[in-house]
């Protein structure tokens, strides 16, 4: 386990994230969605709390609770009075290891992973999203955290709890804190806390495969939701900065690209981006808009017309707009406690290492046109993958196998 | 016009909002939607800059943009660099007083305006609170800013600028900064951009009805949206923070009633929320759930019966874990300029003063469960709205009167 902790004494405040490697990815078909639910059932009750009590032990600290499920973790996180940082701390001990694992709060837990899958079925955006991620990155690291209806129906307490025995561990576990603590105290207490807590062996992975290229999911409606994205490189990647600015320069801001083309010029959706994503070892472009199912493939055409004339070169002006966005991003990370822990987990997890903001700043400061256009040279946009929800299948480019959902 | 300035020394960031009282209640049934347009179209030249120029302008200060259209303003906002102050609201300064109103902007914001609408079509957590809004507030304050097709469609470019020259004025916009400033310097240069911003007569505002107490709009789905809705104090009320109170042992933290009645327990759904809602003389509050169409109606049932039951009295250990909350919310508040030009603008427009955090922290400890128990007493939850979207009517309250949407 790695403690990492950033002193804002100017903060009455401070935010913590438990960050524990079972995330999706250690996931199988036979127990496809199991972490999503093992992260509601250990916080029904853990150590002295019922379940109950946890979430009232948790509102008295007044802490604003975050986390969540993702492809690498589950993340407990929070923002709070910095004098309640140590007995919140202590709470999340106890989930991570001393949970009670009753059953019958493993069908309430169950309950609730099924009204989530629910409301997401009416919420198409997402719904393109998750399947975008499917076509780019192999089961299990695709997989949305919410698996599917029958997956999670076959789910037992039996099978949780060898998940949780299996993954829910010490090894590459990550702590970061940020706001106003003493730092000493905050080491012993962490010490203290989580001290005991045993070392797991893990199990060999499991690595399947990707959805098609070309995915549609027939939808009545007059909205058509298109989903485009293509491989790209992780965090840890040093060509990362100029991927990431590329990036930037398509969608960032009201007049990036993206915006300004398929929005501002051409009227043919509300929203449309492009964002980078990253796992630890593979990273891709996610690019999303939703529009009118009778312009959708008009939308689709100039997405991709975009990112194909982005090796042509980005200008100095795209880029000079782009890094003061960057610069008050960098500032404003720094001005709140929360961002902050989690940037920590972040770098921890993708870089092993923590960037300062004076290295961040320099990082951005150190990124020119030829460095990104020489990027988009060695790289340029390709293989892409799309899904389309909405009435009517679209036109893609040449060479992108297709099938319907 | 009125500015507030609060300063936060230690950040190196700044947030501004600018409020100004255009918002839907001026609206009329021949100009509805035009206040969402006008937002837009101002946006698309002004002063000195074109459509292009104002975005890249903007970008180039690094200026990460907020803002929007509800019941009472339009409102621009963002948080930057603190140095970048000063341009930034000087853009701004150009844009409500000097907008070029093209004509050929005038259609292509007008685009923008439509595709809103298409994408909030999908949104039916969205489209079921838009509804209820409209069962407790008349027109034009229960309006959505997006207006319908239909009425964006006859909007004209006269229109929209006739309804500038009426509203877009400083007669009681509100300019709020937070951030690191320098007093003088920002008085000043306010005084230079906005002294000559001429004061308008404006005109009487037009005052419609609302819809049926019970509106069921059917879709097809395997989901049901629930809105539920009653009439509760605004903010400028001295029983205001005993409704708010009252409504966040109901709703805020997982240890809530409905989170705790309505989804822990019962797993009737994923997301459970109620919230008070204030326009200047008329509050209200407004409920959610999500839930499977064969579960609505307990869903509604228990929503119903914990909003019944209120009124037998809260808990000396509910309020202490809200009070909890509430003091963390206060100081987060304080920490973020964004939260914090935000909340004095709210505050000016709904008190006619600044509360500061000592106040706010002062007003939160004369709470007690007398007082709550003695506003539920005086004014119970009564009287319901109800909005449903979905595969199946839902029986409602005797007394509710219903209309198929």
């Amino acid at each position: 386990m790695t403690l990492l902790a950033e002193s804002m004494p100017w903060l009455q405040s401070a935010a913590f994230a438990v960050v524990i490697p079972a995330g999706v990815h250690r996931e199988e078909e036979s127990n496809r969605g199991v972490a999503n639910l093992l992260c509601d059932w250990v916080q029904r009750g853990c150590g002295d709390y019922d379940s109950r009590q946890f979430v009232e032990a948790l509102d008295n600290l007044g802490v604003a609770r975050g986390g969540g499920v993702s492809a690498s973790h589950i993340t407990f996180s929070g923002a709070l009075l910095a004098e309640h940082l140590g007995s919140t701390l202590g709470i999340y001990a106890d989930l991570v290891q001393r949970p009670h694992f009753l059953t019958d709060e493993f069908e309430d837990a169950k309950q609730v992973c099924f009204q989530e899958l629910r409301a997401l079925e009416d919420d198409l955006h997402q719904q393109a999203m998750i399947t975008l991620r499917r076509q780019i990155y192999p089961d299990p690291w695709g997989w949305h955290p919410t698996g599917t209806p029958a997956t999670v129906e076959a789910l037992t307490p039996e099978v949780a709890q060898q998940f949780y025995d299996n993954w829910m561990r010490p090894d590459e576990t990550i702590i970061s804190v940020a706001g106003n603590f003493d730092w000493d105290q905050l080491r012993d207490h962490v010490a203290a806390l989580f001290g005991d807590w045993k070392a797991k062996p893990g199990q060999k992975s499991y690595l399947g495969s990707k959805l098609p290229e070309y995915v549609h999911i027939p939808f009545d409606s007059s909205q058509t939701h298109v989903a485009l994205g293509f491989d790209s490189v992780p965090v840890s990647d040093p060509d990362f900065y100029q991927a990431r600015a590329a990036i930037g320069i398509m969608s960032d801001g009201m007049s990036s690209r993206l915006f300004s083309e398929v929005r501002e010029k051409r009227g043919l959706c509300y929203t449309v981006y492009a964002s980078c994503h990253s796992l630890k070892e593979q990273g891709s472009v996610l690019a999303y808009a939703g529009t009118s199912t009778e312009r959708a493939q008009e939308t689709l055409d100039v997405m991709l017309q975009q990112f194909n004339e982005l090796p042509q070169g980005v200008q100095q002006d795209e880029l000079t707009r782009l890094k003061a966005r960057f610069k008050s991003g960098i500032v404003m990370q720094q001005e709140s406690s929360s961002s902050r822990a989690s940037s920590m987990a972040g770098d921890w997890y993708h870089l092993g290492r923590i960037r300062t903001m004076d290295e961040l700043a320099k990082t951005v400061d150190e990124i020119t046109v030829d460095t990104i256009n020489a990027y988009l040279q060695k790289s340029p946009p390709s293989h892409y993958r799309v899904t389309t929800i909405g009435a009517k299948k679209l036109e893609v480019p040449s060479g992108i196998s297709s099938s319907d959902a």
